[in-house]
């Protein structure tokens, strides 16, 4: 979501970043907030930007719909992760992988919603078609991107099969991260420590394999 | 779907299961034929049943639902394959990879519809919640049941970190192999060695980790 930033220089950027991830955080609880009280259907983009101050063409910045503010899930890759991760050292699949897990971890520290948060949204999202479908689509659309951030990496083509399977192993490893922290009894810790474990699970299991 | 098959002598249980087979595949085809015709909400049990000349209680033997009868996604892994996959040699990732992209390969052989009905199914989801839940109910089910029978081979729990993350492993294999199969312009080979390719790539790419 955040890809449309670029970096005229290091300080700026920190603010200006930091205040984007503000007003985006207000939106999703505003809608979230909205469409516990009044249901989906009655919740317009209106009433979500006037609870925040803003106006409907500053929500449109952030999200693209309604659907979108109501997940709001951690979209693609800020530039600066996936720079830091596409110029790491290293192209072996092992490599990829510990860099990988640092830099979702990272990302979701700042982005993921909470255990109870995700299991209210999914709930309203049974009734809702559209909010479903915009789920699914967006899982897509970062896995997708994540692809081409691996092929940066590795060097292979963006819609190569490596890349694509790289990115739905990281995806998958995303998912069992979050849902063994969905399954803590405290999550004031944040996602980062158990997607950052998930995936040097996931090493193990290959490191295992390796010395068989 | 068919983990209710048990085996009182091979040959018989070689007839039962074909049988069984053609009755599931007539039953999906009825219904998504009337889908298409009628419209999902139009449609019944009833009306389905009719059509492939069943009682609705010998439909409901197959399916759940008319969501899963239009789905009709390739469930657990039948007996004789989770069997065989679990009696396998081998506790190592690499082994229970082999052979688990193995007997999945040989079970969407069966089962995995064709990328053109995928695509018409999918389109009918989208306006229709109770689709798009059933078929992400029917994914998490497939995986949580592979995770169990991956428990089993590696003798770990079944709610154990490593056998949930490899299951998810699998599970993100098996879409990229079926992802290329959708993108070749004949399909009529069935999705079976596009997804044993996709765990070959899988496992060639922790190869390649390890000896670097």
């Amino acid at each position: 979501m955040t890809t449309t930033d670029h970096r005229p220089s290091a300080p700026a950027e920190g603010l200006r970043a930091r205040r984007r991830r503000q007003t985006r955080a207000d939106l999703h609880a505003a809608t979230l907030r909205l469409v516990r009280e009044l249901g989906f259907a009655k919740v317009t983009v209106e009433m979500i930007s006037t609870e925040v101050g803003v106006s409907p063409r500053t929500f449109f910045n952030y999200f693209p719909s309604k659907e979108a503010a109501l997940f709001a899930l951690p979209g693609a890759l800020p530039a600066p992760l996936a720079d830091r991760f596409a110029e790491g050292p290293g192209r072996d699949t092992d490599a990829v992988l510990r860099d990988l897990g640092d830099v979702l971890a990272d990302h979701l520290q700042e982005a993921a919603p909470s255990p109870r948060e995700l299991e209210d949204i999914l709930r309203i999202a049974e009734g809702v078609p559209s909010v479903l479908a915009t789920f699914l689509a967006q899982c897509e659309a970062v896995e997708r991107d994540l692809a081409g951030v691996i092929a940066l990496r590795t060097g292979t083509p963006a819609d190569g099969a490596d890349a694509e399977l790289l990115a739905g192993l990281a995806m998958a490893t995303v998912r069992s991260g979050l849902k063994r922290w969905s399954q803590q009894s405290d999550h004031s810790a944040g996602p980062a420590a158990s997607v950052r474990g998930a995936f040097t699970a996931l090493r193990a299991l290959f490191g295992r394999a390796a010395v068989q």
